[in-house]
Parts: C-alpha cells; structure tokens; sequence
C-alpha cells in the first residue's frame, strides 16, 4: 500500500478517535452533573446500595462462569487460528464485560436521582433519567469505536493492514459471545427475578409491584440492572464493535485496494457520536411530552449526521468508487449510508405502532383480556407475529437500494449508518430501566405518592423506548448478520482459490445441502428461546417456590410485622441464571462447528445455516420483542383504568400476558441479537481451520 | 412416445386405478358395517341430528363463500391460462370439497355409533371409531388417486401426457385452494366454538365438557365436524393429490422421455392402498391397549408397502434409470420410496414423544402449572419450539440420503412413499373427533358414567393420533413443498431456454433478491397465523359474550331449568368464520401475484419466496400443532388426578394452556400445510403468464 493509501487510512481513523474521545469526555461530563445532584435520603441510598450490591455479586459471578468458556476460546483460537484473532477475541470480550460494568454502575447511580428528581419535576427526572442513560450510549459507543480503531492501528503496525482487519473478527467474536451470555444470563436473572415476584406477590397475595413486604423484590431490581442495563451494554458494544467490523470486512473484501473503504466506516461513527451529543444536548434543553422529547433527540442526530455525511463521503471518495467492476459516483455510497440512517426512524416508529398503548395492536389485546387469559395470550401471540410484517418488508426494501447502489458494501454501510445512531438510542433504551429502578426506589423508601406518579409515567414512556430500540437492535443485527454472510462468501472464495482451486460453490437453492443448512440454521434460534424461556420458567418456579414458602412460614410478612429474607432469592436466581444459560449460549457454537466437522455436511451446509439462522432469526426476534412489550404496555392501558382497571378480571388476564411477554421481550427475544451474529462470525473464523 | 412406453404408463396408471377401486369399495364395506350397528337411542339420534345439520348448514354456506373466489380463478385461468388447467383446477376443488362431505358425514355415523358400543366394550368402540375413521381415510386416498389418475387418462388421450401432467398442476391448485378455506374456516369455527365454549363455561360457570346446559355446547360439536372431520379430509385430499402431481411433475421435468417416472408414483399410491386395508383388518381382530393395537395398523401398512415396493420398482424400471446423466440401479429409487416409508413411523414416534403425557415434555408443562397460567404458557411456548428439533433434523438427513439416492425426483418418491400411507394414517386421525363426539353425546344423552369413561380415555389416545399425524402431514408437506419449488425452478428453465434465452438464474444465497425472497416468504406464515389466531380470538370472544348474556338473561339455564338457545351461538360461529378466513387464505395469493408483478422482483425473489415460507412454515407449523397438543395433554395428565387433579390451582392454569393451544393445534397450525403448498403450485401456473 503506498504512502498515500497509508495516509488516508490513519487520518481517518484518528478523526474516528478523536470524535469517540469527544464522546467519552462529553459522557465523563454527565457523569459528573448526575453524581452532583442531590441523592436522595438515607433510605433511598441503603436500598440503592442493596441492589448495588446484588448486582455486583451477580456480575462477579457470571465473569467467572464465562471466563472458563473465553479461556478455552482463546487457547483453541491461540492454537488453531493465529495469535493475533485470539488477543483480538479477548480485546472484544473484555470491552463487552467492561461496557456490561459500566452500565450498571451508571445506572445505580442515576436511578436514586432520578426518584429524588421526580419530587421536583416531571422534567428535571426526564433529563436526570435521560443523561444517566446517555452516559452509557455514549461510552458503550466510544468504547466501541476507540477499541476497534485502537487495535487495528496497532496490528496494523505489527502485521499489516489486511491482517489487522481479519484479527478484528476475533474482536468481534470476543464481543459477541460475552454478549450472549451477558444477554441470557442476565435476561433469565431479571426475568425469573421479575416473573417470579409477579406470580406470588402480584397475583397471589395482591401486593404491588415493588413492595418491601415482597420477599422476591430486592431480587427483582437487581434484575434489571444485570439484565436491561449490563446486558444491554453488553449487547450494544458486541452490536456496534460487529457492525463496525463486518463494514470494514466487507470494504476489504469487496473493495480491496481502496483504503478509503476501510476508513468510511470509522468515520461515519465518529461523525454520529457528535449528532449523538447535540441530541443529548437537546434533551437537556427542551420542554414538552416526554415521549416528543426522546423523539426530537433521534431526530436531530438524524440530521445532523445526513448532513455531515455528504461531505465525509467525498473527501474519503473523490472520484467515485469502483463496485462490481463498475464505477459509481461517492453519492451512491452516501445514499447507501442515508438508507440506514433514515431505517432508523422508520424501524422506531413502526415498533413503536405495534407496542404503544396508543394504537390498535396493544388495545386489542387489552380488549381481549376481557374474555380471559387464554383470549389475551391468544391475542398477544398474533400481535408479537403481526409487528414482524412492516419491518421485515422495509428490511428488504433497505436491502434492494443499499445493494443497487454499491453491493454487499452498500448494504454494509447501510448497517454501519443505522449503528451509528447507537449512541442516542441507548440513551433512549437505558432510560427504561433507570425510571424503573427509580419507581422501585420511590415505593421501598415511602416517598411520596406524587413521585411514583411521576415515574411510573416516565416508566411507560421508557416501556416504549425499551421496545423500539429492541426492533432497533434486532433490525440491524439482521442486516449485520448478512454483511457477515456476505463476507463469508468471500472469505470462503479466497480461501478456497488461494491453495490454487476453482471456487465453484454458488450457494443454490436448488442445491438440497442449502435447503439442509437452512432448515439446521432455521432451527437455532427455535431452539435457542426455547432452552431461554424454559430457563425463566425454571428459575421462576424456583422464585414462587420460595416466596410461598416465606410467606407460609412468616404470615407476618404481608402485615408487615415480619422482615422477609431479600437474600435467599437473590441467591435463588443467581444461581439459577448462571446454571441455566450455558446450554443455550453454547448451543450455536456446537451447530456451527458440528456442521463444518461432519463430513457431508461443509461449507455449503454451513452457509444455508448462516442464512437460516438470520431469516428464522428476525422472525422470532421481532415477534417477541415486539409482542412482549405490546402485552406490557395492554397491561397498563388496563391500569390506566381503561376496561375496569386494575383489579378486575381483565387486568388479571393482562398480567398473565405481560408475565408470559417477560421471557419474551428481556430474555429470549433480545438474545438472538448476537446470537446470529456469533454464528456468523464463528463461520468466518474457522474457514482456515475446517474447509 | 412409441407404443411401449404409451402402453406402460397405461397399464401402471391402471393399476393403481384398481388398488384405488379396492380401496373404495372397502371403504363402501366399512360404511355398511358401521350403519348396520346399532345405533343408540332417540335421544341420541337426535343429538346427533341437530350437530349434522348445523354442521351441514356451515358446510353449505362456506361451499357459497369460497365458490365466489373458485370461480375467479378458474376465469382467470382460463384466460391467461389455458383451459384444462382451468377444468383441472375446477375437478380439483370439487374433489376436495367432496373429500370434506364425505368425511363429515361419515363422522357423524360413526360417533353416536361408537358411543353406543362403548357401552358394550372398550374394544368394540375403538374398532367403532376407528372404522369411521377408516372410511374417510380410504375414501379420501381413492378418491384422490382416481380423480388425479382418471384426470391424467382422458387429459393424456385429448392433449398428450406432457400437457396433461401440466394440466395437473391447475388440479393441484384447485384441491390446495379449498383446503386453506376448508382448514381455515373449518378451524376459526371449531376452535373460536371450542374456546368460547370453555372459556365461560368451564372457567366461569364450571360445567364439564359438553353440558347440555352451555349454550355454546352444540356449536362446540358441530365445530369437531366441520373443523377436525371436513377440514382435515380436505387437507389430507389435497395433500395426496398435490404430492402425487408434484412426484408425477418432478419425473416429467427430471427424467424427461422415461414414462416409467411418471408411473411409478401411481404404482406406489395404489399399493399402500392394499397396505391400508391390511392394517385396517388388523385393527378390527388384533386385542391390546388401543394405542398399541392402532400403531399395529401403521407398522403392518409400513411393512406390506416396503414388501411390494421392491419388485413394483424393479418391473418398472428394469434396467435401472438414468438420473443427472448417471444410470443407477432401481435399487436407488427403491431405497428412495423406503426413506419415505420410514419416516412415517420416525416422525410418528418423535411427534408421540413431544406430545404424549407419558413422556417429559408434557409432564413439564404440567409442573409449570403449579405456579400459574403464565409459566404453563411460557413452558408450553417453549415446548413447541423444542418439539420442532428432531423431526426437522430428520427431514433433513432424509433429504440428504433420498438426494444422493436420486436427485429431486428421489425426494419427490420419499414425499409419495411417505403420502402414500395417508389411508392408514387418516383413519387414526379421523379417530380423534369421532371418539370425542361420542363422548359429547354420551354426556348430552344422559349415557351412563362408564361409557363416558371409555370415551375419555379413547378420546386422550384419539389426541396423540390426532398430534402425530398431524406431525406427519407437516413433515411430508414440507417435503411435498421443495419438489414443487424444484418443479418451478425446473419449469423456469424450461420456459426461458423455450423462448430461446439462457437460463442463468442460479438462486444464490448471495444474491440479496434470494434473501428479500426468503425474507417476504418467511414472513408469509407468521401473517397467516397472526391472522387466524386473531379470527379464533375475535369469534371465540364473541360466544363469549353470547354464552354470559344468555347465562345472565335466564338464570336458570344453569340450574336445568331454563333450555338455552343453541342456534344463536351456532349462528354467531359461522358467520365469524366465513367472514374471518377470506384474508388470511387469499394473502398467500396475493403475496405471490404481487411479487411476480412488481418490476425490481420477480423470479428470483419468487423463488427465495417459495423457500422461506417453506422454511418458517415448517417451524411454526410443527411448533403450533406439537405445542397445542402437549398442552392439551397436560391438562388431561392432571385430570387423571396428578398434581391436585380437576379444580386445583394446576388444572385452571392447564385450561388456560389448552385453550391457548387450540387454535395453535386446529386451526393456525395446520392451516399452514395446505398454505405452502398452495404458494408453491401458484408459482409454477404463474410462471408462462409473468415472466
């Protein structure tokens, strides 16, 4: 590569840095504005504190567990692969762990703050909920971006450009596999915890959500620190880290020789995290409905980065670029990026039709409540299938043009421009979980009922959030998932024509071994939430068990004479969650490299798997994101008082469905998210070993 | 064709005319057999009378509905098209529909027939019910061997054999057609009847299964027969013939010039008629406990077919056959046609293990039941997907081997071998309503408490059978649906090289057309099943509402006192039916015109659409109908007494399952089967009008 190419390619990269630099510092900032508003009283800070500590010792926990299965990784990876991909996959799961701890670190912090805040206004907590969540957008995202653009300037260095990048998929899959573990162990914490609870307080003893007379509630808000914020974090980072990745894959592989397509994807994220910072800003300035606010954010980072992408693009492609063998103009890479960035409105308001209780989805299954549990199941279950139909179909639409316009990288840059928006949209997401917390907060300290009037407000808006940016989530992980599947396409061909052999293999339809590998991929995720909601089903049987139990053997409990024993739960759960979420995670591990091993199955067979894991995938991921929160949200319109309110018997069927939505939209859903993506990444890496 | 050849696929097609012949005038034996029984009392009689004509009346309404939609299409087909796929098109639809009739009424012979004989023994109700049972399976299986074996004759004579196996397809069409109105409107209605039924008058009131005093009982019964009886006989007719047309077309596109491919089909749908009547005698001298003695028929049908397979095989294809330009041995296609035997016992074995309460899957979801509706449901949900894993994994390995065996047409003769068991296999299936109708009216005329406990418990053994056919008819339309995708892709080429252009299109799994194909096809079930849960949901809450207003109306319906008015909820079902299938059973229709229309898709994303809807179709469909019967089971395994019998705390969270498993198992389920095939054979007919 001569001295030019080199140039470029380090500018752009640093540019990349220098933005997630700003990011960080700008997040290090919020950090500092939350830790100096007021805390809140003694009680608030001794229960913080409690679920502080159940959190930390659920995490410490789970580092261990998945260590035993990152150490095995890196010695197979370190022996069979090259030592760079196996420090790449520690680099990538490291930053998963450590952006899963940073997660939840902010969150405990904002949550009591933002409880203290709703006693001053619904505003101030809006904003205090908001930057406690921003925090953590903007450093998963920063971390991201430094992490990759930092590794691959250094190996690079060592080892050369094209090396670099193909180590960076051991980065990926280092971010991925933490990720899936993260997401199922923590889902199944905060699920079995959160169903758990439900079941006996709710139902059975007709406590309210988040009551100290519950002995399961101390385990329930540490739930949603493992799982909606250190999960998440974790999810994103891998998200982002593999996006990132596969674009510059991708830019390798189909443009090989031009530096500026390995540069264009650093750049479009440093460019966003800037976008991200003034939606961050605009929050903190203006006023309105909470939902309006949130929206303006996403809004204006839109913007900003469409227009900050026209002249980025240029300056990287000067004089067009050359595709399929064709040359085309640097617009058409722009609008490519343009496609993904307005994907990203489009996916939140569609979600946002199926799981908000203001349209007719999430009503009519809180009409169907009416009739009882088994019409409001019945209900959610087709609502969940419904909210699959205008995603996928814009999906593919995205698809087509980014295709038509420049490839496999078009569709690539695509995806890249959709993450890039991940910095806002996580502050959207962890906003859910800090106004939970902080509702929690509110009721087990006896605050003031006008405060939990505030939260639970902003908490249905964060219900909201939570959902689109699951669909979010899943829709870009599906577009990441086929760059990967593209790149293992090439990866295979130059492996394949590099001993010297003619690649013939055109992954047909017709070919019976394609239709076998989709059918296994097709599989994985059926399979995967399957062994995820028996986990929650598990665990939480063990919860109601136990709650039973305590409540049997103290009846002073309920009349608030008895204190219940917080920890025997939380200890339940832990153990349970840890236990629990091996077999799944490993799960697509095994099919991926059974399927390359068994002799005649092979390469073939292994990328109709690829795709059948993505198309059955996104199916069901959407399904039970979406139908899991539209049985949340119908809950609540019931408790609004809308159909006889709570109490009555159409509320109790809705807290049926909202308790069988829970393994739906916080534990198996959002796990096949990386899911798909390790499995595709783990394809690409063991080509050199097995084919 | 010179003379030989003519006269081989005359005298084979007429063997399999004469097996068919046989096979419906045993079929004609049994009718008389069953009707010489004795037949109850008045009261019965009467019962029985005023299920029939509702059931009849339904009948003739949805005939009027989906007329309106048939005669549509045959226009158009016999416009754009041309006209013996239009008149194909017209006998296939007749058949099917006539398939329906014949299963209803021999159905309601048979149930108040079995209710009297299981006051004599448990033995004499079993034959009872199961040569009801057989009448529909061998009437069906004759009716579609001769209609597609006759059709084929005269067309051959008038057009030649090549444009006869063409006109087919329109055949296929019209069979697949009426069996999605048939499984839907069918399923709305039992199901929505079924729910509605248990919903207020279980759940709510408290009455058993089948009180005369809930309003909606009859309905209830009148949707067993238009539902599991017409329905199903409809879908099984359809089944056959679309198997027999897509092995018949895979020999004409594959093996083009050999006529032997296109006989051998017949030959072996003729033998296993032979197969089937053995078994049926067997059922009607052998002694056991039901479900062995039952599952004797299947083995003893299995065994005789694989017996007569081998020199049937070796006759017609004396010298071996010449497949992808290899001449094999006819041993290869013999091995083909046993896959295809095997797997019906296979896929009857697993499906029994996913479904029957003697085994873990069910048990488990009988514990979750213990702590409530929503973990019976959580367990339930992940039941199905589990149960999804070996049978698709066999599917697979069977592709594999019957591929290598040979080729496209080596899956086609598994899928006929596998369809040619239908006989036997539908008079298990057929089993499973007329018991439960027995039951009904043993309960409605005041029978004795033990004939009500030999129904029970044939009813739960009628359930297994009813769960693991329909495993099986899932499976080998799944099979069925990848010939036909091989047909289309094979017509495909022949019409593009037939107007003199290269044929280039290779299906790639990198062509991002393939993958928005798989994409809009693998959405397809999940609409279509979002669809028809909702229709259940909206008609059932609809009885609902019926059944308390007239419980409020006349307190005295509950004491005995006051008669309730049967028809209106009669009524009520079957206009929601109609009304409710018409979108779901056109959306496939749709779906498939629109992308063969719209300019930037078209053949290729076609394609990928045919696959995808196979490939989630196969899922969803085998989760629905395994989940819905392990529910339903489980709530039995708890009525037997287990984990605090009828009216614990379990048993209410069991109803709930097996309410929510209802229109998962009978109406969404396995209206998916029906539904990609019909996308697939619409395909191919569209192929010469679009492209």
């Amino acid at each position: 590569m001569h001295f030019l190419a080199l140039n470029l390619l380090n500018s752009g990269v640093q540019v990349s840095m220098v933005c997630a630099a700003i990011g960080l510092a700008f997040a290090f900032l919020l950090i500092a504005v939350v830790i100096r508003s007021p805390s809140g009283n003694q009680r608030m800070l001794e229960i913080a504190a409690a679920v502080q500590e159940g959190a930390r010792a659920y995490l410490n926990r789970q580092v261990k567990t998945i260590s035993v299965i990152a150490v095995v990784i890196f010695i197979l990876l370190w022996v069979f692969k090259d030592h760079p991909t196996a420090i790449g996959f520690v680099v990538g799961a490291f930053c998963s762990l450590a952006a899963g701890f940073i997660g939840m670190r902010v969150a405990v912090l904002a949550n009591v703050r933002t409880a203290q805040a709703a006693g001053v206004s619904k505003l101030k907590a809006l904003r205090m909920g908001f930057n406690g969540g921003s925090v953590t957008g903007l450093l998963v995202v920063g971390l991201a971006l430094l992490s990759v653009s930092i590794f691959y300037t250094i190996a690079a260095k060592l080892i050369g450009s094209d090396a670099a990048i193909r180590s960076l998929v051991g980065l990926a899959l280092g971010g991925s596999l933490i990720s899936v573990f993260a997401r199922l162990g923590g889902g199944i914490y905060t699920k079995a915890a959160d169903v758990g609870a439900d079941l006996v307080g709710k139902i059975e003893s007709g406590l309210e959500e988040d009551d100290p007379r519950n002995p399961a509630v101390i385990a329930d808000n540490v739930g949603d620190n493992v799982g909606d914020c250190a999960g998440m974090a974790a999810d994103v980072f891998e998200t982002y880290a593999v996006s990132l990745v596969g674009a510059i894959l991708a830019g390798l592989l189909t443009l090989a020789g031009n530096p500026a397509a390995i540069v264009y994807p650093f750049v479009l994220g440093g460019i966003s995290v800037l976008g991200a910072i003034c939606g961050i800003l605009f929050v903190n300035v203006a006023r309105g409905k909470p939902a309006g606010v949130l929206m303006g954010a996403v809004i204006i980072n839109v913007l900003i980065s469409a227009i900050l992408f026209w002249p980025a693009t240029h300056s990287l492609f000067p004089v067009g670029v050359t595709i399929d063998g064709v040359l085309r103009p640097a617009a058409h890479l722009y609008f490519a990026s343009l496609v993904g960035l307005i994907m990203t409105p489009v996916i939140v308001a569609l979600t946002n039709y199926y799981t908000s209780s203001h349209f007719r989805p999430v009503q009519k299954i809180a009409h169907a409540s009416e009739t009882g549990h088994a019409t409001n199941i019945i209900a959610g279950l087709a609502a969940g299938e419904h909210a699959t139909a205008l995603p996928v179909l814009f999906i593919g639409a995205a698809i087509l043009i980014t295709y038509h316009f420049a490839g496999l990288y078009g569709i690539a840059i695509a995806v890249m421009a959709m993450l890039s928006m991940a910095g806002v949209i996580i502050s959207l997401d962890s906003f859910g979980p800090i106004t939970d917390n902080a509702g929690g907060v509110a009721v087990m300290a006896h605050l003031p009922k006008e405060i939990r009037t505030v939260t639970d407000e902003l908490d249905a808006v964060g219900n909201t959030m939570k959902a689109v940016t699951k669909g979010y989530a899943i829709a870009s992980a599906g577009l990441a998932a086929l760059v990967l599947f593209g790149s293992y396409v090439e990866e295979l061909r130059g492996h394949i024509t590099g001993r010297g052999e003619a690649f013939t293999l055109v992954f047909s339809l017709s070919d019976p071994k394609v239709i076998i590998g989709l059918f296994i991929g097709g599989l994985l995720p059926f399979v995967f939430t399957a062994f995820s909601m028996d986990a929650v089903g598990k665990a939480a049987g063990a919860v109601v068990r136990e709650v039973r139990r305590q409540l049997q053997a103290k009846p002073g409990i309920l009349t608030g004479q008895d204190r219940p024993e917080y920890g025997t739960c939380v200890d339940i759960v832990t153990k349970a969650a840890l236990r629990e979420m091996i077999v799944p995670a490993l799960l697509p591990l095994v099919a991926v490299v059974l399927v390359a091993v068994i002799k005649p199955l092979g390469p073939v067979v292994l990328g109709g798997l690829l795709v059948g894991t993505i198309v059955t995938g996104l199916f069901i991921a959407i399904a039970m994101t979406s139908g899991g929160a539209a049985w949340d949200n119908a809950k609540k319109f019931i408790e609004e008082g809308n159909l006889g309110g709570k109490g009555s018997f159409a509320h109790a069927a809705a807290v049926t469905g909202d308790t069988v939505g829970d393994p739906y939209k916080d534990t198996a859903g959002p796990a096949i998210n990386p899911m798909i993506k390790v499995v595709n990444i783990l394809a690409i890496l063991i080509i050199p070993i097995f084919f």
